[in-house]
């Protein structure tokens, strides 16, 4: 049986969608930002970074999401989540996925966690004014360059999907329209309609 | 043959590194940050991002350090890189590579490349300022909870080594002293010696 601790609203979704795609055995575990839980001594012996997703194993804990995904993909081959036998084929679905993580995600990060880089008020003002751009430059981009269609790698849904829909449902929170990126906006909706993303959502507001 | 794009001082490094590591046929290509030539229209054809490194396979541009990484690992699987046949353990590499990019390399880069996320001097130097403290913290991080010795993963050499080292190597500009972290500064000094690294240093010296 594998734990996720996953917290609403959060990039642990991608993990979370994915666990449900791959018809793993798990059980996802809530943790609460309000009370600063991700921080609290019994967290942080299972996360010492303080954050969430974390993923429970027999072998023991993994962090970090392009690691979880590739992760579950190897692990449940038969849900054919990654072209697993082509290396180069498995490596864009990396490269797609540490773009995420590197990049828009720590965009997106700026609005709310200013204070991991900076220190002062007006500074993280600043931050926060900024995400509709960044975000939005992050999106065309991927619009533009990455995004294949109908899936992200192209008729193979795969770990990039559950991550780009997981970091999209930011978009609104940040003032970016979606449906300036019609790709996005389409693979978004049929992410939305898929039912291990309902399974998902309906495990987190349990 | 292989052409890796890379520029002095940047995560290129640990690639680059790889390559060499790895035994591959490669050529180390040189841009200019100086000159800007990462957003020249020739090298955006090649790299959308406008970023540092771009690996040029027969089969098309490989972006994002730890997808590069793995990708060298699986493609050179005789070089023993990574624990290929071991999932769980694959997936610690990964994890620990995705911690250096996502959180590590962001941390260093708010020192010069404040721009991405604000847009007030103000806001620049304060994030200037906290370099140090953040670097510090990752590296303590680092230290007490990831490097197992002497390599990252233990008795084996693996991807996490280069790439530790080239952050490692933005310890000194970023005024936070490597001692400080007794198995880093080791670590450090080993890889300083490996033939791979002195080739690499030697080709960005050329
Ligand atoms: N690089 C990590 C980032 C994890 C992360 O930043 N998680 C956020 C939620 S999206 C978190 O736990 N934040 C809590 C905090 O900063 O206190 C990953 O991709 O898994
Ligand atoms: N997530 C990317 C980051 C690449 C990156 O930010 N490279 C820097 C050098 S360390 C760069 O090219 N910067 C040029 C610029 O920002 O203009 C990776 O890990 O490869």
């Amino acid at each position: 049986m594998l734990k996720l601790y996953v917290a609403p609203g959060t990039c642990a979704l991608a993990t979370h969608i994915t666990l449900a795609e791959a018809g793993a055995d798990y059980v996802a575990e809530k943790i609460s930002f309000k009370i600063n839980q991700q921080n609290s001594p019994d967290y942080l012996a299972i996360n010492p970074k303080g954050r969430v997703p974390a993923l429970v194993t027999e072998r023991g804990v993994l962090t970090e999401t392009p690691a979880m995904l590739a992760y579950l993909a190897q692990r449940f081959p038969q849900a054919r989540l990654a072209p697993l036998d082509d290396v180069f084929a498995f490596a864009e679905v990396q490269s797609f996925n540490s773009y995420l993580c590197s990049t828009v995600h720590i965009a997106h990060a700026h609005k709310l966690r200013g204070a991991r880089w900076a220190s002062e008020e007006s500074s993280f003002a600043d931050m926060k004014r900024k995400i509709p751009e960044t975000m939005a430059a992050c999106f065309a981009l991927i619009e533009q360059k990455m995004l294949r269609g109908p899936w992200v790698m192209g008729e193979q849904y795969t770990i990039c999907d559950p991550y780009l829909f997981t970091i999209a449902q930011w978009l609104e929170g940040d003032s970016v329209d979606i449906n300036a990126f019609p790709k996005v906006a389409d693979h978004f909706k049929r992410m939305s309609e898929r039912p291990a993303v309902q399974k998902a959502f309906a495990e987190l507001a349990a």
